[in-house]
């Protein structure tokens, strides 16, 4: 697989694909590499020609006191992967080549990005909405592809790729999971053994959410329920365990609409994610 | 002349266009045309085979006390003299086609935008890089010409379309201007006689600005006296006379970098800009 360091390189190779016909697809991501990433990819393949696989671990989105140091990165190996999984491109650039001197442009998404993770991140979906712009715009590729894993990223990137006409159609891939449930995170490896134990705890909390709910029982008492259930089993902290409507993500109010139970909880080092359809 | 009014035909038509090798050069307007506009797309028609004008007096750069309403639209006459200049297409959608219901995204460029005219219209250069963003992705022109008249906003779209990575270069077009010096602008049509008798003094001080400074007179005295004088002739108020760095727009210390004076004043219910290279 071909690996390229520069926008223009990136164009060079996506406009010479379209030029031939072909289908492009692009697959963003920060490394650190599990088959949730590589699901990515092989999707991006049934819809494309070709795959490109972007690796950059973003700055923009992570605050001083997270873990951009402490990230994932081994190229050699995440390119490997792609590779196997499909993708052709590898665009690997360095921070300067996508934020040189004097970069201050920001693309924010109001209303979808200050709930949920938005209110215990608050710079990270300007991060994402800004990186993936600049991304899709890079590429213009015809499908990208993101996990739902990342359920309110995908919906900002969704609503910013649509307001600003970026001429990529956005598709959401299923979360992958391990045998006991829990959802494929970059961040699951900065659990401990005993960590790794109760963390499937948070997919088993939202499976009781989206079944109470569609059983009738009101989403505040079950999320309430779910909360403390975190707790019990060794969560340090929960920042979040809520129903919301699943293209607003504000507060799931009109019964008609499809609705997302999401959750966020600290386990040790490791803040995890994840989320249900209701 | 054809006149189209989705993005999706604004697309097929530049892409057809590409397709068959042409550059495609962009003139976004506001409508209103003088002979500004028409060197703009002159301009444009130097650097691409095919010049598409828009025509859409963008709600989201206004205030609410602002003169969107009064803002002169005559899209028949705009036309036609689109097209004697060499224009080709016209792209002059409504308003939701550009902000269907939901469309919340906005594009940022902090630092140019606070200062100058963004200290008087806090929304204005906000809604200025958005509505550039998102007429640049969708016609993915080669190139683009902004008036030089409207300073601040070229340095905002020129900044906004670099740090977003699209592949458009933008050209910033001289100022074309009455005999008498005055700046041609579309709210000059606001003017009384008496105001439009005084109008010239604000490019009067800015060549007295210039010419002082290179003569060695201190910036700051200059624009005090231009202030005063605009305020003699019959400005009612001055918004800002200044000389400042002309890429960063922070205040002009580095003698050895490019500077550029610019002022805004009113004149009864006009707001007149204008600048000049120092």
């Amino acid at each position: 697989m071909q690996t390229v360091r520069t926008i223009a390189d990136l164009r060079a190779q996506a406009s010479a694909w379209r030029q031939g016909g072909g289908r492009v697809g692009l697959v963003p991501t920060m490394g650190g590499l599990h088959e949730g990433h590589l699901s990515l990819v092989r999707l991006a393949r049934e819809h494309a020609d070709h795959v490109i696989a972007t690796l950059f671990v973003n700055p923009a989105q992570f605050a001083p006191n997270e873990d951009f140091d402490a990230y994932p990165r081994d190229e050699a190996a995440d390119g490997d992967a792609f590779s196997n999984a499909g993708a052709e491109l590898l665009f690997a650039p360095d921070i300067a080549e996508v934020y040189p001197p004097g970069h201050v442009t920001q693309v924010s998404v109001p209303g979808l990005s200050e709930v949920l993770d938005g209110a215990f991140r608050p710079h990270f979906f300007g991060g994402v909405a800004t990186i993936a712009a600049k991304l899709l715009i890079q590429a213009m590729a015809d499908v990208a592809v993101f996990g739902e894993k990342d359920y309110q990223q995908l919906q900002v990137i969704k609503r910013m790729a649509r307001d600003l006409d970026i001429p990529t159609e956005i598709l959401g891939a299923p979360t992958i999971r391990e045998a006991d449930g829990l959802a494929m995170s970059s961040r699951n490896r900065y659990l401990t053994e005993d960590e790794r134990a109760a963390a499937p705890t948070i997919f088993a909390v939202l499976q009781e959410i989206t079944d109470g709910v569609r059983g009738g029982v009101g989403a505040n008492d079950l999320c309430a329920i779910g909360r403390a259930r975190l707790l019990d089993v060794g969560f340090r902290d929960v920042d979040y365990v809520s129903v919301v409507d699943a293209e607003t993500l504000q507060p799931a109010t009109d019964a008609s609409r499809p609705a997302r139970a999401l959750a966020a909880a600290w386990l040790g080092k490791a803040r995890l994610i994840d989320n249900l359809p209701v």
